[in-house]
């Protein structure tokens, strides 16, 4: 009989959200009413329209598609040069940072791309992930074998947590031990952080001393208000010999259902065999892409593409001003209702203490069914994140300024 | 220094059609007015225009993103329900298979999922492939360090070939050894051979006595004409207790720039532990779906229902039709040329001898240089596919015309 991968047996039994889904569902099932009244600030999906322009453009390359002429198969498996070349241009080149297109892979999401890029790397690799942590960077390293089994906390043996907490503002230092490949997520999923330009170059400098790989995931950088906060890995000297960036459309052109990402991996990025061999992992990745995939719906890159044209730049600005107008008005509310409030200035993201010492599952339930409002626990993004819940920004402005009126209820209740 | 993955390091340097692009580039330059005369029948890449039932319910979808009311984010990781009731209606219980809908997996193809499907399994499975044999079978368990180095015939150790050759009509019996993962393409690329109901049964008798795993690539099944011929794996008693079927509407709905097919994984399929544990594979399934990706496209998903709308498969009927007659065209010109000729009956691609003991290469290079033709080598799908090259009916009718006409010049030449 075929043998199963048993590094899955590993994980805990609900992956976050679908736990959530199921709490919630529960929920309505018995209180139908309060079910009614139910806001979501849980999981991090957008609820605003697309932008016109990825729309037209869309519709455009559906038709070019119903034309003999104008027809597209298979496209490059890395990503169509217009889109390719659109990235290098805006959100690279514009900003003074050398990327060229062939560094550019487009994908079906960042999501996907944190486990892609564990293909090309070593099973013995020392990896670091910051607690709280998006769950997928730890359970993609599960899935691997690159960890040992769950531990009481819900973290897992042999991966190295970098602890997030309000002592040192959710950004964490490097460790003191030698560590091969650290993700970072700036800003912050959950916690809503930033991290400044000093703080990232420590890490680029521990990168250097270490040979270490940092995994730079930067799908919120277009919701940094702030000038002074780096929006790429790469705006840092040096980052291009130790870093690969992730890059999402979901959350700047609200792109959630449709697909879209990339990632930038400079040709200067160099892994080694178990021998020691130094070999760029530019040519892995691109053979990997080559092998497993063929790349991404021809209409929706074009949507991407539009998302930089200037009337398609505009139209992601306004979207993300709604969505951090959201963050502005939950932040005040928490804040309001006496409760320790993190983040949300540069990131769609608040991140709140919980009241009473309440768990961050309690929490949940107590939001659930007194608010009648879907948080997301804590706990659920690793060891550390026990104690707070997430709110998110993602949603309708009806919605936030509802949230927000039950929220100043809280603390009476 | 992080660590790369050392498998990738085994693969040959050119995956097959990066290799026959390469060569076709060459030849273009030195030869700019041959190049203009080229026709591509290499690569199996649809040309006709996408069913207007799918056009129309991809732009209705996208309209439906341009409204809050109507708008959609994440989908369900594993598809939408209403794509994956309608595959399970259309595709397998109107055929009296029984398959539920929660079996079905849409992905971004099948290319991808030959990929992802290595994730849930263990790395100690003996793998067994037809050769020849679409490469990417092979090739993603390269990555996943289930052979050994590249032999001098371009196959792999570790890895267990089935001969396909005109003596067993391109369809192996299964071995007298065990092996605990096979891989099964019918109708077949690239030998263009369909298997039998008694054919696949033996198979699925094999892989019941040796607890064995079938994959069974069914990509191209809609262009079986035979009534006798069956279309999936679980038409076979007992299937669904040892197959996975990967469907694609690449080559039906001619969907290669859009992404989109499915696994089928029946709740029913079990795999091993190291230490004997019987399991489902299915909540792996799941759990890689939920973890690593957040499924499709939501305007490809609706594009891909319309496909089974009773407009939709007419629509798709006439695409097989029209790429069918193609088949007969070069089927009969080459049978004209002298040369000796497989498929092409029930399969979109030929499988032709090369004539004067040629190598595949030196026959592709002949084909290029005098035809002006584009075909794929033989030799790029396993050492078996040597002294064969692959011509593909998926063109215009002017270019399958053409290309006719030049093959049938072919013997004088």
């Amino acid at each position: 009989m075929a043998y199963l991968n048993e590094n899955y047996l590993k994980l805990q039994a609900g992956y976050l959200f679908p736990e959530v889904a199921r709490r919630v569902r529960e929920f309505c099932k018995l209180n139908p009413e309060a079910g009614k009244r139910l806001i979501r600030c849980g999981i991090g999906d957008v609820t605003e329209p697309l932008p016109r322009e990825a729309i037209k453009a869309m519709k455009r390359a559906i038709d070019e598609l119903g034309h003999r002429e104008t027809f597209r198969g298979y496209g490059p498996e890395q990503g169509y040069e217009f889109l390719r070349s659109t990235i290098a241009q805006y959100d690279y080149r514009s900003r003074n940072i050398e990327i060229t297109e062939d560094e550019i892979f487009v994908s079906d999401g960042s999501k996907c791309d944190c486990g892609y890029i564990l293909d090309i790397l070593g099973g013995q690799n020392k990896v670091a992930v910051p607690d709280p942590v998006y769950p997928v960077y730890v359970d993609t390293n599960v899935m691997a074998g690159h960890t040992g089994p769950v531990r009481k906390d819900g973290n897992y043996e042999g991966v190295n947590y970098l602890p997030c907490t309000d002592e040192n503002n959710f950004v964490p230092e490097p460790p003191q031990e030698h560590v091969d490949l650290v993700y970072l997520c700036f800003p912050n999923n959950p916690t809503g952080a930033v991290a400044s330009r000093a703080q990232l170059s420590q890490w680029v400098d521990y990168a250097h001393e270490q040979e270490a790989l940092l995994i730079f995931d930067a799908a919120y950088e277009a919701y940094i208000s702030d000038p002074e906060i780096p929006h790429s890995i790469f705006e840092i000297p040096g980052a291009n010999e130790c870093a690969i960036e992730l890059r999402s459309f979901s959350k700047n052109g609200g792109f959630t259902g449709l697909r879209c990402g990339f990632t930038v991996l400079p040709k200067s990025v160099l892994a080694r065999t178990g021998n020691d061999r130094r070999l760029p992992l530019h040519p892995l990745w691109q053979r990997r892409w080559s092998t497993k995939s063929n790349s991404v719906a021809y209409p929706v890159q074009r949507g991407a593409e539009a998302l930089y044209s200037a009337e398609g730049r505009k139209q992601v600005r306004a979207l993300i001003d709604h969505y951090m107008t959201n963050a502005k008005l939950l932040h005040a509310a928490a804040v309001d209702a006496g409760l320790e409030v993190f983040g949300g200035i540069n990131a769609p993201y608040i991140w709140i203490k919980t009241p009473r010492g309440l768990t961050s599952w309690e929490m949940f339930d107590t939001m659930l069914r007194e608010l009648n409002v879907v948080v997301t626990p804590g706990a659920g993004f690793g060891a550390q994140g026990e104690g707070y819940f997430r709110l998110s920004a993602f949603n309708n402005r009806d919605n936030a300024e509802e949230v927000a009126r039950r929220l100043k209820t809280f603390r009476r209740s």
